[in-house]
């Protein structure tokens, strides 16, 4: 199964991603994917060691894809790059737990390095041609807001999560991936409300998302636990007391019923 | 003076920038330029009309830098289009205010549509050849993250700044914020602190800022009026008593100072 995450930026994807990873992986295969170029899912993993991203493997894009990271946007790219060993060659072990594994897309390294392009078209055609076993499951943290629609790095998914904080912000943010995601062909895509304070804005939440006709997998509620984890740059998994990581725990159990 | 906002997804950049363009505009003429594909200056500015963004602008943008909007990453573009007459063109004027202008870059309309690189390449050689009068001030919202930096949308302004939450993430976004803004030729950047609940929290984000050698020019308590104006779908500038705008106010005293 392949899941990506989406959502306005700072909603809470990347906490929601890496703990969604860390719960899977007590049963399942997992690859956690930081798609996005302000890359922090290594820290919600408790990842702390230097991992090297697919935009730095120059010659690995090159040979793929026959363009130069960090060149101008006037280059042509190969659409299908032989993808099949890069799952071994591009993700980390995370030591602590044999199955889960990293692999990180990678980022803007240098000011005036161009777009993403290059290590985007790598990243979606190993998505694409990507065939999981029965135990196996992919999560694609993806980057804040809608660009990466334009690139369809996540059109091969079974399964869009979108997460949401109860504002209006976040879900102009939803409705335009709603729409887009019906673009690039996704089919099933399912909401996870986030950092909800009280009532007042569960309600809320929730007459804005049936508007938009979307079904609410889960609710988290704001949890200083979240920040304490953040602050001390842990992964939320180790705060056993955490309702956040008990909401999560809960909506895990959805998306496996959903993969069933 | 032209001012880039910048920083992680969620921390309240928007929100900043369109309050900061409020506020300057009682005195000057300000241009509000929205450049993050997932656009919402245009609420935080109280303007609810329907605004069509230089990425919808074909024709124009065709004959300017030779792209079509929407084409695939391998296509060349004019580095240097004519922009002389595109504030004119492109602005739309705020009815209630005479001295504020708002400009949206644009947005990806359909998934699979490709990058946002033709319409960034229209606003980068905007914002360097835009000539400013004395009285006139630039506020350029930039996309949360980072990829703008590979493209150096922001690269001529005068001052960035850089608006931070006090979570390890954001400070993540910020310290690569730091290093990019100096490889695209930035002079000046400063730190606005945002959505500080707490002494604990304040003295956290100091020493992180501290360890970076970044100056803070204000710090904005967590403010309810602010989750409030959004819900209404309203300026900030409309909540006198917010504690948020009264920040914000004494922020742009210092923007000024700066310009002076």
């Amino acid at each position: 199964m392949k899941i990506a995450i989406t959502g306005k930026g700072g909603v809470g994807k990347t906490t929601f991603s890496g703990t969604l990873a860390c719960i899977l992986a007590e049963k399942y295969k997992v690859y956690a994917i930081d798609a996005d170029p302000d890359m922090n899912l290594a820290s919600s993993l408790g990842i702390t060691k230097e991992i090297t991203p697919i935009s730095k493997m120059k010659d690995l894009i090159k040979e793929r894809t026959g363009a130069e990271p960090g060149s101008s946007f006037g280059e042509v790219f190969k659409a299908n790059p032989k993808t099949s060993d890069l799952p071994d060659l591009l993700s980390i072990k995370y030591s602590e737990n044999e199955n889960l594994k990293l692999m990180v897309m990678g980022t803007v390294e240098k000011g005036g390095d161009g777009c993403v392009c290059p290590a985007s078209v790598l990243l979606k055609a190993l998505m694409r041609h990507l065939v999981l076993k029965k135990d196996e499951i992919v999560i694609l943290d993806m980057e804040a807001g809608i660009e990466h629609f334009g690139r369809k790095t996540a059109e091969a998914v079974d399964l869009m999560i979108v997460v949401t904080e109860p504002s209006s912000k976040s879900f102009e943010t939803v409705e335009r991936i709603k729409i887009l995601s019906k673009d690039i062909g996704i089919k099933s895509i399912a909401c996870v409300l986030n950092k909800v304070s009280n009532k007042e804005e569960l309600e809320f939440a929730e007459n804005n998302l049936k508007k938009m006709n979307l079904s609410i997998i889960g609710c988290i509620p704001y949890d200083k636990e979240v920040s304490k984890a953040d602050m001390n740059r842990e992964p939320l998994i180790n705060y056993k007391n955490s309702k956040a990581l008990f909401s999560i725990r809960k909506i895990s159990e959805k998306v496996l019923e959903l993969k069933n």
